[in-house]
C-alpha cells in the first residue's frame, strides 16, 4: 500500500523549498502520496506548528508519516527526533514542535544514522538534507530501530493552558485563522462545566454565551461557538473577528459562569 | 482506475483545513488523486467559487468529483447536493456555488444519508466532517443513489449578465486574477456581434479595440482581448491593469459598436 | 512507473490556472504524480524562474519533466523548446527561463507540432493549451522526435556573475526568500579564495566574515553564510534580513579579503 507522508513546514508557497523535498522524497521512495498540512506557520513558531499537528494528525490514516520542518535551530545542536503514537509517526526537530503527540507517546528515537542523510548535509536545509531522506528511507520499510537510540528527554512546550478557577476561566488567544476566527487555548469541556450561563469577554468586551453554530445570530455579529478543534472560538459571521477586534495570540479571553461575574 | 477529485475551497493556504479534508478522503478512499483546483477564493464568495468551477471542470477527466466548500450557511439549514453533467461529478453546498453545472445537469441529488458522515458532525467543518467522507466514498465505488433523493429546486445564483443593445454591450468586471487581470462577464460571441469596430471602455475610460493578444501593443500599456475562458478581458501587457485603474468586482465594463458610441 | 511533472509558474495560488493545467496533464496521461515546484515566481520574472529551475532540478529523480511557464510573451512570437540534460527534461517558452540547464544541454528540439497541441489553441493560456498536453503526451513515451526540429540558438539570459577581483569580489543580491534571506550571485568556492579573512558588506554595511550556520551568533543578529544552493546568504538569525536592511535584487554585495579592504 502507497505510504501517506504530510509536510508542515514554514517555508511558505513563493520558494522552491517544499517542491525541492518532495523531489528529494520522490528520488528516495517512488509510490508516495505527499500532501502539503500546512506551509503557512508563521516563520520559526514552533508553537503554531505543534497547534497544527496537534488538531490534524489524526485524521490521517494509520501509518502516515508527519513530517514538520519548522526549525530555527537548524545546523546548531537541536537533536532530530522519531515519535511513534496511537499508530502515527512522526519525524521532527527536537524543538517542541511534537510536544501534542509527545504525550503519551509509544515510542521516542533519536535520529543520529547518518548513512540515512544527504552525502553532503547544509547548515542551513536540513528539510533537503536529513527530513526528506529519513521519510523517504522510512517508507520505504525502513526498520525505525536503524535510526538511532530511543530518547528519554524530548523537549516539550510549555503550553499555554488556561486558568481554572470556580466561577471563571482565563484563557488567552491560540490562532487566527484565515477567515479571522479568534482560537483560543478554551476547550468544550471546561466551557460546560460552567453551565448553561456562561459568558465570554475578549479584552474585556462582551461577546456573550456561546452559540451552536455561525447560523444563531445575523451576519457580520460577533459570537462565541465551539469550533472543529473542539475549542472555544470567537468569530464575526461571514465577516473577520480578528479585524474586528484586533486580536492577536496571546490576547486575555475569560469566561465566566454568568454575564455579571 | 485511480479517482481524480478536485477541491475548490476559501480556506487559504495557511491553516490546515484543506490538508485535514485530505487525511479524510485518504482514511476514506486510499487510491485518490486529489487536485487542488483553488482555495485562494474570497471568503464566502459562492459568486467567486461559481466562476472558477465554471471555467475549469470540463478540462478535467470524465468521471472527476469536483468538491466545493465555500459555504457560508456551514452549520445552519443549507443542503448537501451531489450534481452529475457531462460526465462531470460535484459535490458541494446548495449555495450556489454550482450554478454553471446545474445548467443542464444530468441529476441532482440532496445528500442526506448520515451513515456516510463522519461519527460527530461539527458545526463549522463539514468540509471534514461531510463532504470528505461522502467524496472518498463516492470515489470507492458507492452508487450515488445511496446519497439521497433528488432535488428538484437547487439554489442558483443571478449570474451577472451584460445587457445587450443594438449598438452596445453594457458589462461588468467579474474577476481580478493574479496578474491583476480584469475578466468581465463579456463573451466573445457577443464582442463579435458588434462588428470589427468595437471598442471597449472601463469606468468611463477607452481602453480600445479587442486586440489578438498580449504583445500586439507595446509592454504597461492597457489593452482587452479574448481571454482564456472566452471572456473579454482587459489587461496591461507585463504589467497590473487592476492596480492601473483602481478596478474591482462589480466596474462597469462598456463596448460599444464604434469608437463615437 | 509513475512519471513525475514539475510544475513552476507565476500563477499564484489564487487562481484556478494551475488547477487547470493538472486537469490537461491527467486527462492525457493518468498515472503522473505531478509536484508543484513554485507558483510563487514575481509575474513576468524569468530570471527568478532560472533561479528556482537552477537550484533545484537535479533534487529529482532521472527523467523528471520540468515545466516551466513564465511567460511573458505568451500568443507572440517566442519558441516553445524541449531541453535534455543530464537525464532530466524540461518544457519551456525560449525566453531565457533554462539558462541554467542550457548550459551543457545533451538536446535542445523547438515543439511545433500542432498535433500534440488542444485543438483550440488561445492566445494567453498556453499553459493549458501548448505545455500541459505536450507534457502529458511526453509522460505517456511519446518519443522526443515527434516534438520538432533541433535548435542551436536557444534564448539565454545574461545571468548576473560578480566581477571578481584579486581582493574583492563585486557581486549583488540575487534572490529574497520567505524568511528575508537575502541570497546573493556569489559562490561558496569564489568566497573561498579569498581566504579566512573575508569579510561581507551589504550596500556599504559591514556583515562581518562568514560563519558557519544560523547558530553562530545572537539571535536577531545579522550574519553571512553560505546557504544551501552553495552561494553567499547575508541573514538574520530567526529575523528578516531584507527588512532589516531595506535590501532586494540587484542591491550591490562586496566580499574583501579583509575587513580593512
Amino acid at each position: 500500500m502507497k505510504s501517506i507522508i504530510t509536510l508542515t513546514t514554514d517555508f511558505g508557497f513563493g520558494d522552491p523549498y517544499v517542491g525541492i523535498m518532495k523531489g528529494v522524497l520522490l528520488a528516495t521512495s517512488r509510490d508516495l502520496t505527499i500532501v502539503d498540512l500546512s506551509h503557512g506557520i508563521t516563520p520559526h513558531s514552533v508553537l503554531e506548528a505543534d497547534f497544527v499537528i496537534r488538531g490534524s494528525y489524526s485524521f490521517f490514516p494509520e501509518n502516515t508519516l508527519h513530517v514538520v520542518v519548522v526549525d530555527p535551530g537548524v545546523g546548531g545542536g537541536r537533536r532530530v527526533i522519531y515519535v511513534e503514537k496511537d499508530q502515527h509517526r512522526f519525524l521532527d526537530p527536537d524543538n517542541g514542535v511534537l510536544s501534542g503527540p509527545l504525550d503519551g507517546a509509544d515510542r521516542v528515537l533519536c535520529v543520529v544514522n547518518r548513512e540515512l542523510f544527504r552525502d553532503a548535509v547544509s547548515k542551513t536545509f536540513h528539510g533537503r538534507d536529513i527530513f526528506a531522506p529519513v521519510a523517504g528511507r522510512l517508507c520505504s520499510g525502513l526498520d525505525p530501530v536503524e535510526l538511532g537510540p530511543p530518547v528519554d528527554d524530548p523537549v516539550r512546550l510549555d503550553w499555554p493552558e488556561p486558568t481554572l478557577g470556580r466561577d471563571a476561566i482565563e484563557g488567552g488567544v491560540l490562532y487566527i485563522d484565515v477567515y479571522g476566527n479568534i482560537v483560543t487555548n478554551i476547550t468544550e469541556e471546561q466551557v460546560e462545566k460552567l453551565g448553561s450561563g456562561a459568558h465570554v469577554f475578549l479584552k474585556g468586551e462582551e461577546i456573550g454565551k456561546p452559540r451552536p453554530s455561525y447560523d444563531a445570530i445575523e451576519k457580520e455579529t460577533p459570537l462565541a461557538l465551539i469550533n472543529s478543534f473542539g475549542l472555544l472560538e470567537i468569530a464575526v459571521r461571514e465577516g473577520n473577528a480578528s479585524r474586528r477586534f484586533g486580536a492577536g495570540t496571546g490576547d486575555e479571553v475569560i469566561v465566566t459562569r454568568n454575564v455579571d461575574a
